[in-house]
C-alpha cells in the first residue's frame, strides 16, 4: 500500500518491515489512532442522520480520510435511505401540577395532532404487563411503559428493556391507545433516549421517550394518584433521500476479501461518538495497521455503512450490490458497540472453524463465546449469505449511559478501551488476511 | 404551638415533653424531614421562576403547607418581580461544519435580531483576558469566554469563575462585540447553565452559556482555525408582575423574632432541588423540630423569599415592608447553598459575640470560619441594617453540577446531608431563640 504521510504520522508505533511477521506486536500498539479518527468524525461532521445534511457531509469526510490514509478503491456506493424529520416536541404533566418534561420522540413516530394529546396516563411495566390490562383501561389513554434498563457488560440488560420502545407503540394501538411514552431505554442519569419504533400493521400513535429523571417524577405523581399527560409531537416522514456506503481497501495479492464495516451514520439528536464514530476509528484504524506489516495476502475492505440506525439500509444495500462476489467474502467483522475494551469473542462460523476462534480467543486473552449467537447489524446480511463472522463483544456497562443521547460526546470515549479493541481488529483482521486455508463458508440463510 | 397532625407525623422522632431541655438532641434527629418538603415542593410545583405560573402555585403550596404544618400568622405579603421569557434559542457552529450546540440564554438576555446574529468567534479566558485584546479584534465578533469553574468545598471555584457571565457581556459590547458566549458556570458533564447577566450602563447584547460537551466541541475546533457561529435567541423583557414572600410562624412567649430564611423562587429551566427546595425544606423542618420542643422564647418567623435569582426582589422588599420592626430580629439565618452537609459556621455578628459562634460551631463539630465575610443573598438587606446572621457553609462539592441546570432534580438532592443541615439549622434556631442576652446589633451599613 503506499502509505500516505498522515498514515505514517497515525501511525508511528508501526513502522513497516522487510519481514511482516516480526511486527505482529505492533497490530496491538498501544496507540491512539482509532480515537484520533473517532473524533475527528465527531467534531468535523456532528450529527449525521441517514438523509440529512450531516450525513452527506459525513459521506465526504469519510471519502476524504480514506484517501489522505492511503486506501485505495475509495469511493461511495449510492443508497437510498428513508428520511424522517423529528420536529419540535412538548411532553408536560398538565395535571397534577404543571411541569415541562425532557422528552425525544421515538425515531419513527408520527406526529400529533396540531394541538397534541392530552390524556390520561396508565404505567405498564412490560408488554406482557400491557396484555394483561382490559382494553377499557388503555383506550383513550396514554401508556407509558416504566421499565429500566439493567446496566450489564454483555448489553443484555439493552435487549431486555428495548422491546417496550420498538413494539410498545404498536400493541398500545392495537388496545385503542392514543400516544405511548416509555421511559428512556439507557443506564444514564439524566438525557433522553431516541431509537426506532416500529409500527408493523398497528394504528400509528405518537410515541416519545422521557430522560429518566423526568419519568421519575410522572412516577411520584402516578403514586399519588391520576395524572394527565400532554404530548405535541411534530415530526416530518420526509420520504426518501440518497446516501452512500463509504468503501476503501488496503489491496491484497488475491481476489479474496476481509470485510471489516461500521456505521457512518447517527442519530439526529447526538454527535454519535460511540455510536459509532467509534466504530469507525476502530475499522479504519485497525486496517491501517495490517497495511504497515505490507502488502497483505486478501484485501482488507473497510466498508462505512449509510443508515445503520432507521433501516440498515446501508447493509442491506451493499448485500445486493455486491452480490456477485459475496464467494470472495473470506470473513466479515462490524464495529458498533462503543469504546469499551473487548472481552469475549464470539463468531458466526462453520463448526470446524471453531477451534480456530477458541485460539484466537486464547491468543488475545478473551473469553470464548458461542457460535451463531451474537453479530453486527450491517454485515447480518451477509452472513445469512453464508459469509463468516468473527465478533469481539465489547465492555458495553457504560455504552448505555450516552448511546442514542445527546451526550455521546467525544468526552464520553473509552481512550484505553477503543486503543484495545482496534489491537483486537487487526490482530483478526490480519490473520483472517493471512492465513492459507481463510474461513470454511456458513451453510447460507443460516 | 399547636402542633396539626401533619407536623407530628412528620417529627415523630421529636416527641414534645414538659421539658424542653431534655431533648436538645432531637433537634438533630436522622429525619427526612426537610428532603420531604423539598421533594413535594419539586414534584407538585416544579419550576417557578418569578412572575411565571409556576410561581404562583409555589406561593400556593407554601401556604398551603406552612398551614398543614401547624404554622401561624401564615401570609403572603406581595413582591413585585421583574419578569423575563426566555423564548427559543438556537446555538450552531456554521463553519467549519455545522453542528448545532446546546445552549441557554443567560438571564436577562436581550433578544437577537429575528434572524440571528452569525459572525466569528474570538475566545478569551477571562474579564482581564479580554481587556488585554485591541477592540479591533472584539469589534463585530462573538466574544467566547473558555474558563472552567473549579470544583471546590467552599464554592470559590464558582465565585472566581462567574464574573464572565455577570459582567462579560457588558465589558465584550463595550469593545463592540456583537454578542457572547461562554462555557457554563458549572462542574458538569453535560447541561449549560443558566444565571443573571447585568448591561449595567453597557450595549445590551445577546449572551448565552453552553454546555460544557459544546464548549469543549468549540475549543477543539478553535484549536483549528476560525469558527464562525450562528446565535438565535427569541427572549422578551415582559416587564413587572406579582409574586410574594411567604411566611409562616413558630410564635415565641416574647415579641423577638428569630428568621430563618430561603427562597420559592427557581431559574425558568429547573425544578430547582437545590437552589432552592432544599433550604425551604430546611428552614421549615427545623422551625418545627424548635417548635416540637415546646413554645419558643422567641418567635421563629419562617420567610420564603420571591425572586432571589432574578434580582433578589424579596430580599429587598421583606426589608422595607418590615422596616419598622428590624429592631426586633434577634438574628437571621439563610439556607441557599444546596443540600451538602454543613461544615464551616460563618457569621456576620458584633465581636462581642464571635466568641458564642467559636463555642456554637465547636458544640457543632464544624470548623470556624470568618466574621463579616459570608451570608445569604435574601437576608443581606436585613444584615445591611444591622441585624446578625449566623451562616452554615455547606459543601458545595457537588451543587455546581446541577446548579441553575436543568439537572437540579429530586435525584440530585443528598439526603444525608439535608438532614444534617437541618439539625444544624434547628440548634443554631433554637439558641438563638431561647438564650437570655440575644446577639448584640451590628453596626447599620457594616
Amino acid at each position: 500500500v503506499r502509505a500516505a504521510s498522515a498514515l505514517v504520522v497515525l501511525l508511528t508505533a508501526c513502522a513497516t518491515t522487510g519481514d511482516p511477521q516480526r511486527d505482529l506486536t505492533a497490530l496491538r500498539a498501544e496507540s491512539d489512532d482509532s480515537y484520533v479518527l473517532a473524533a475527528s468524525l465527531v467534531t468535523e461532521v456532528g450529527p449525521r442522520f441517514a438523509g440529512s445534511e450531516g450525513d452527506a457531509r459525513a459521506v465526504q469526510w469519510a471519502l476524504r480520510k480514506f484517501t489522505e490514509l492511503g486506501f485505495q478503491n475509495v469511493r461511495a456506493e449510492p443508497v437510498t435511505v428513508p428520511h424522517w424529520e423529528r420536529g419540535d416536541i412538548r411532553v408536560e404533566i398538565r395535571a397534577p401540577g404543571h411541569h415541562r418534561l425532557a422528552a425525544l420522540a421515538l425515531g419513527g413516530s408520527v406526529p400529533t395532532p396540531r394541538r397534541g394529546i392530552t390524556a390520561q396516563v396508565v404505567a405498564v411495566s412490560s408488554l406482557e404487563d400491557l396484555q394483561k390490562l382490559p382494553d377499557a383501561q388503555v383506550k383513550g389513554r396514554i401508556v407509558y411503559f416504566n421499565g429500566r434498563t439493567e446496566r450489564t457488560r454483555d448489553g443484555s440488560g439493552y435487549v431486555k428493556a428495548v422491546p417496550a420502545r420498538r413494539t410498545g407503540p404498536a400493541d398500545a394501538a392495537r388496545k385503542g391507545a392514543r400516544a405511548v411514552l416509555i421511559r428512556s431505554i439507557g443506564t444514564d442519569a439524566r438525557a433522553a433516549h431516541t431509537g426506532t419504533t416500529k409500527y408493523e400493521d398497528a394504528p400509528k400513535i405518537p410515541a416519545a421517550a422521557l430522560a429518566p429523571p423526568d419519568a421519575d417524577l410522572l412516577e411520584r405523581l402516578l403514586g399519588n394518584g391520576p395524572v394527565r399527560v400532554h404530548l405535541a409531537i411534530a415530526s416530518r416522514d420526509a420520504g426518501e433521500a440518497q446516501s452512500a456506503n463509504v468503501i476503501g481497501e488496503i489491496p491484497g495479492e488475491t481476489p479474496e476479501i476481509v470485510l471489516l464495516g461500521a456505521h457512518l451514520d447517527s442519530w439526529d439528536i447526538t454527535p454519535g461518538a460511540n455510536d459509532d464514530a467509534a466504530g469507525v476509528g476502530v475499522v479504519m484504524a485497525a486496517a491501517l495497521r495490517v497495511a504497515a506489516l505490507g502488502k497483505p495476502r486478501r484485501t482488507i475492505r473497510v466498508v462505512l455503512y449509510a443508515n445503520e440506525e432507521f433501516g440498515v439500509s446501508g447493509g442491506k444495500a451493499y448485500a445486493q450490490a455486491h452480490a456477485d462476489e459475496i464467494g470472495r467474502h473470506v470473513l466479515v467483522m462490524e464495529a458498533d458497540s462503543g469504546s469499551g475494551a473487548a472481552w469475549r469473542l464470539h463468531a458466526n462460523v462453520a463448526d470446524a472453524d471453531w477451534p480456530l476462534v477458541a485460539q484466537l480467543a486464547g491468543q488475545l486473552q478473551l473469553e470464548l463465546g458461542a457460535n451463531g449467537k451474537e453479530g453486527g447489524t450491517d454485515v447480518e446480511p451477509l452472513c445469512k449469505l453464508g459469509v463468516p463472522e468473527l465478533f469481539a463483544m465489547q465492555d458495553g456497562s457504560a455504552y448505555f449511559d450516552v448511546h442514542h443521547t445527546a451526550d455521546d460526546t467525544v468526552a464520553a470515549l473509552d481512550r484505553a478501551g477503543l486503543a484495545q479493541v482496534t489491537g483486537v481488529f487487526a490482530v483478526l483482521a490480519h490473520e483472517a488476511s493471512e492465513r492459507g486455508a481463510g474461513f470454511g463458508r456458513l451453510p447460507a440463510a443460516k
